[in-house]
């Protein structure tokens, strides 16, 4: 841990998120063992969202919400990167706060790879009733995690430039391949599999891919916005963009029907 | 000059540029008056644009050079930009060597707009012989500042996604209005004008900005990059771009033939 710089950024947030966070780092870098990280940094800022985070799950992923939200957390990704990234540092890593599971050596497994941008695959755990047995449903969970398709590329030609387009809506429909809709944790982990759109629960980047000016779009790339703009912004710059479809991370059951 | 902090970046350079430049900060960093900067950071990296940085003028500035040059240019900047700006600064200057001549109170008079993105016009002092007498011809500089035309938007709709439209080729007719074709040192020399693209000669751009993501494209963003494509993105942003026709810098002449 003391190679890594942890950076957070907390915005639009009205509980006490930011007081536990403290606490807890605070906690953590008191220790006297290798637990401590080099540093933290703890951001805060609003970026006008908070409407918006402050809906009910269901009203928060609907589909007149997606481009605004998405538009905002690209911003707050873009703030966060400029505020924490060092000269020092030769690889980013995009973790999202809802991660529930993942390999301890998630690190050293996505940058044994050597890719320019490399994410895991993101799946949930749900345990239903079948046959009077509790079973893990094993939810799929990033629909953003992509390979473009004719059907995706005729529609986005289809939008205005400032069009955003969504996934995992009645609304829009791109015919994409799904990368959480294959994978299989217990076959060979380092499987790769080049996509076109990312989401952003889990990203290992080359820091120089970022100092290129690599970043998430708060605005219509191609028609699409944040991760899955960058992917596309690091595709059209001719980085390499790679998902593992066998590697899972665990995301928090959000409570949403799975597709 | 307190509140200023000064970063420069020294690129695939052979000559004693940083050598020089190291002995002229230290001269002024050490002045009790009050000429010395906040801070200057001096960054030295090679983007591979050696070949053709070592080229002649005529060569470099030749149409097959210039989506390479553009695209090492672009990503130099954004390696600048994560190396030198700190959260507490307001505004980025971004200020090319070889101006010669420009008003000293250059930053108050952009900043005083108080637009997201601002420039000044670019032209160049030649003297040259008319009916016996040595005149400024008062050169045209930066073909860059530019208003989007409708032709503009066909030729890009008609090239791949990967191509970048250069201005002053023949190779492109962009049909585009040009700024530096206009304008009058002597009239008011706050009148506006909004661009749709911009050089980089003399760019005054508020650091939020930047922060939200908005730098300088290394790839084909909707068929521009660098400075140009930096306008584009700022636009589809929904930034303001302001160019002002009446202010001018200038930039030194490179003995082209001017328009």
């Amino acid at each position: 841990h003391h190679l890594i710089d942890l950076g957070f950024l907390v915005g639009d947030s009205t509980d006490d998120t930011l007081a536990v966070l403290a606490t807890e780092v605070e906690r953590i870098q008191k220790r006297e063992d290798s637990v401590s990280f080099n540093s933290v940094t703890i951001i805060e800022k609003d970026f006008g969202a908070g409407e918006i985070a402050s809906m009910a799950v269901k009203d928060r992923h609907g589909f007149n919400e997606q481009a605004p939200r998405r538009k905002a957390m690209a911003r707050a990704r873009n703030y966060l990167l400029y505020a924490t990234m060092k000269p020092e540092h030769s690889w980013v890593f995009w973790r999202d706060v809802d991660i529930v599971e993942s390999a301890p050596e998630i690190l050293e497994d996505l940058i044994a790879h050597d890719k320019d941008v490399i994410v895991p695959n993101v799946w949930f755990h749900r345990y239903e009733e079948r046959d009077g047995k509790m079973v893990d449903v094993e939810g799929r969970f990033d629909y953003n995690l992509w390979v473009e398709s004719d059907k995706g590329r005729k529609l986005a030609a289809s939008l205005a430039k400032d069009d955003i387009l969504v996934e995992g809506y009645k609304e829009y429909n791109t015919g994409r391949r799904y990368m959480t809709l294959e994978g299989d944790y217990k076959a060979d982990k380092d499987v790769e599999l080049p996509l076109d759109g990312i989401g952003g629960v889990s990203i290992v980047v080359k820091a120089d891919v970022h100092r290129s000016g690599i970043n998430f779009p708060c605005y219509a790339f191609e028609n699409q916005a944040e991760t899955e703009g960058f992917a596309k912004m690091a595709k059209r710059a001719k980085y390499e963009v790679i998902g593992l479809p066998n590697y899972v991370v665990w995301h928090i059951d959000t409570a949403e029907k799975p597709r």
